[in-house]
C-alpha cells in the first residue's frame, strides 16, 4: 500500500491524497459504501462502478458467520466471491460483537460471543481476526480493538484502551508471520481509542504510531456522543497522527460530519446512513433532506435533486418514487439507496476537488447555505 | 394497432407476428413482464431495456388504487409516470377484483368492492374501467369481465360468461366514445370467458369475435384447472380466433405452459412466475429449476445457467447468490428477478425465432429433453 498527498488546504487541515492497493486507487478524501453481507445492500456491483464507488466495506464479524471462511476461500476470497475488482476494506469485527452478539466476554485472549444469527459460541482473538481477513482477502484489514460503550467510566476506558494496546500489538505481529492467501498484499490500519477522554485518546494514538502501522482508524465515536466531542477528538488525534498515513473515522456519518471531519483532516469515511435511510425514505439532496414517504410528494413531478448527474435523478420524480415507497415495491429501496450511496461518493469527490482546487472552505460555506437553508424550509 | 402474421408453423398452430402500437413494435410470441404496480418488482426499467423486454403489464385495479389516477393523469400517463417508452397492456382489473377485495357484489351496472388496502368501496363498471385505463394511457387495454372460480357450478358459468359478453359490448361501446388522453391511439381486447366448458368457451369466442375487437385474450384460465383443460380450450379457440388478431393466454404460465400453449397459437403471455418465484429463490435455467436456497449451492462457483448471456449468469455464482438469499440481502432478490424475468423474455423470443425458421417442434422437443431431465436429476 501507498499512500501520498496531493494537496493540504492552506486554511483548514483539509487534506486530498491517493492511496494505492492491489485493487487499484483511491482517492481522498473518500467514502466507502458499506457491504457488511457481501453486498452493498439494494444495490447492484456495475451500479457500484457507475457511481465510481472506488472502495468497499465488508465486515468480519458479519462474513465470518456467513458465508464463513471455508466458502470465502473456496471462492478464492471476497473480490472473486461477490465480484467486485475494486479495493475492499474489512472491519475488524469488534464493533459488531460488542454491539450485534451476546453473552459477550472479554479476557485478554479475546472476544468469546455468542452469534446474533444461531446463538453458537466463537472467540475472537487479535490473531484469528487477522486469520479471517487474510481469507477474506480485503486489502485495507482493521486491527481487532475493544469499543467500550461512550458513557463508559473512566476506569473501564483506561483498561479497555490499553486491552486495545496490547490486541494491536499481537494483531501487528500475526500480520507480520503471515501473508496473502491470494497472491497480493494486504495493509494492516490500527484503531485508535480512549472514548472522548482527550488525554486517552492521545496516549493511545501515540502509542499506535510509535507502532508503526499503515493507517490509523479514529475508533470509539459516533456512538452516541454530541458530535462537538467526535470533531474534538479529531483535533487531539490531529497533530498526533503521521501526515503521511492515511486517517479513517469509522461509522461516521452526516454531511454535516463527513465534511467537518474533512475539515479537521481526515480521509476516509464509511457509514450506513445513505442506503439504511434511503431504504426509509429519506433522500440526501444538495438542497437538503427529503422524506420521499411524505404526501406532498404525491404530485410532484420534479427529480429528487434537480440537475444531479446519476440514474434516478435522470429518470424518475420524487412522485413515482414516493408511490413505490408507498406501496412497498422493492424498486422503491433500489433507487433510494442507489441514489443516497450517490450522492455520499458526489459529496467527498467534490470536496477532494476544492481541497485541490484551493477553496474548500468557499465550497463547504456554499454547500451548507443552500443544504440547509432548503433543509429548514423543508420542515416548515 | 397493427397485427401482421410473419410466419405460421407447417407442423402446429405455432405463429410468428408482429404488433404494432403507438410505443413501438412487439414481436410475437412474446412474455410480458408484469409491472403490477407501475415496477416489474425488483427490476430497474434501463434493466428491463437491457432484456430486451418489449412490452410489460399494468394492473388497473392496483393503479386504480395507489397512485390513483389523478396522479397518473397529472404525470402524463403510466409511461411517463415510470419512464417506461415501450408498450404497456392494462389487465382490466376483473381478475383483482375476484380474487383481492373483499365484499364483492355483482350487478348488471358492474362489481363493487372494498379495497384490498383500506377498505374502501368502489364501483368498477365497463364504462369507468375503460376511463380509468384512458387515465392509464395503456397502450392496449383489456375489457371488464367476471372471473369465475374454475370450479363453479353450469348454472352460474354460462350467467357470467353472458354477463361478460354484455359488459364487453358496454366496453367497446364507451372505448368508441372517448379517445386517447395523451394523443396515441391505445386498443381494446376483449376477453374469452366460459370456464373449461367447451360449449361456452366456443360461444363465448364467437359472440365476441363477432364484436370484433382488436385481440382477443382466453381468459378465466390457469386459475387451478388441470394444465390438459387449459390446453383443450386453447384448442376449442383456435378455430374460433381471427388469424390475423393477437391472442393472448391472460396470467400464464411455467416453460412448459407457455411453449405448449404457443404451439396451439397463443401470441402472447404475461406470468408474476418469474419474480415471485425468484425472490423464493426458484430459479428457471435451460437445464431446469434451481432451487438456490439449498445448501447444496454454498460452494457451487458455477453461474446459475452457464453460458447464458445475461448480468447475473456473467457476474454471479450460485454460491454467492444463495449467500445473498440466505441472509436476505435485497440484492439476492433482485439478480433471481432479473435472472428469471431474462430467461422467460429469452424462451418466446427463441421460440419465435424457431417458428420463422421451420424447426418448431425439434426445439422445443430438445428444449425439454434437457430441461427436464436436469430438472429430475436435480431432484434426486
Ligand atoms: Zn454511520
Ligand atoms: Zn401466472
Amino acid at each position: 500500500m501507498n499512500f501520498t498527498l496531493q494537496g493540504v488546504d492552506s486554511q483548514t487541515a483539509a487534506r486530498a491524497g491517493v492511496l494505492e492497493t492491489a485493487h487499484g486507487t483511491i482517492e481522498t478524501p473518500i467514502y466507502m459504501p458499506v457491504g457488511t453481507r457481501a453486498s452493498v445492500k439494494a444495490i447492484e456491483q456495475r451500479e457500484l462502478l457507475e457511481l465510481d464507488a472506488q472502495i468497499i466495506l465488508g465486515n468480519t464479524y458479519h462474513l465470518y458467520l456467513k458465508p464463513g471462511t471455508a466458502i470465502l476461500q473456496n471462492a478464492g476470497g471476497l473480490h472473486k466471491f461477490m465480484n467486485w475488482p475494486r479495493p475492499i476494506l474489512t472491519d475488524s469485527g469488534g464493533f459488531q460483537v460488542f454491539s450485534l452478539s451476546e453473552l459477550r466476554e472479554i479476557s485478554e485472549e479475546g472476544a468469546t460471543f455468542k452469534s446474533h444469527i444461531d446463538g453458537t459460541r466463537h472467540l475472537f482473538s487479535p490473531e484469528n481476526v487477522i486469520d479471517t481477513q487474510r481469507l477474506i482477502g480485503s486489502d485495507i484489514m482493521m486491527a481487532f480493538d475493544e469499543c467500550p460503550p461512550h458513557d463508559a467510566d473512566p476506569d473501564y476506558l483506561r483498561k479497555s484502551h490499553e486491552l486495545t494496546l496490547r490486541w494491536a500489538a499481537r494483531c501487528q505481529n500475526q500480520f507480520a508471520k503471515t501473508s496473502g492467501v491470494y497472491g497480493y498484499e494486504q495493509s494492516l490500519f490500527a484503531i485508535t481509542q480512549g472514548g472522548t477522554n482527550e488525554m486517552l485518546r492521545a496516549e493511545s494514538t501515540k502509542r499506535l504510531v510509535e507502532m508503526d502501522f499503515e493507517g490509523y482508524a479514529i475508533g470509539g465515536l459516533a456512538v452516541g456522543e454530541p458530535a462537538e466531542e467526535m470533531y474534538r477528538m479529531i483535533e487531539v488525534s490531529h497533530p498526533l497522527l503521521p501526515a503521511n498515513k492515511p486517517r479513517y473515522l469509522m461509522g461516521v456519518g452526516t454531511p454535516e460530519n463527513i465534511l467537518n471531519a474533512i475539515e479537521r483532516g481526515v480521509d476516509m469515511f464509511d457509514c450506513v446512513i445513505p442506503t439504511r435511510e434511503g431504504r426509509n425514505g429519506r433522500i440526501y439532496t444538495r438542497t437538503g433532506i427529503l422524506n420521499l414517504r411524505a404526501a406532498k410528494y404525491r404530485d410532484d413531478f420534479r427529480p429528487i435533486d434537480e440537475g444531479f448527474d446519476n440514474y434516478v435523478c435522470k429518470n424518475f420524480s420524487r412522485a413515482y418514487i414516493r408511490h413505490l415507497l408507498n406501496v412497498g415495491e422493492i424498486l422503491g429501496l433500489q433507487l433510494c439507496s442507489l441514489h443516497n450511496t450517490s450522492f455520499f461518493i458526489w459529496l467527498t469527490k467534490t470536496a477532494r476537488a476544492h481541497i485541490l482546487k484551493g477553496d474548500f472552505q468557499t465550497w463547504k460555506a456554499e454547500f451548507f447555505a443552500r443544504y440547509c437553508h432548503e433543509q429548514e424550509s423543508d420542515k416548515r
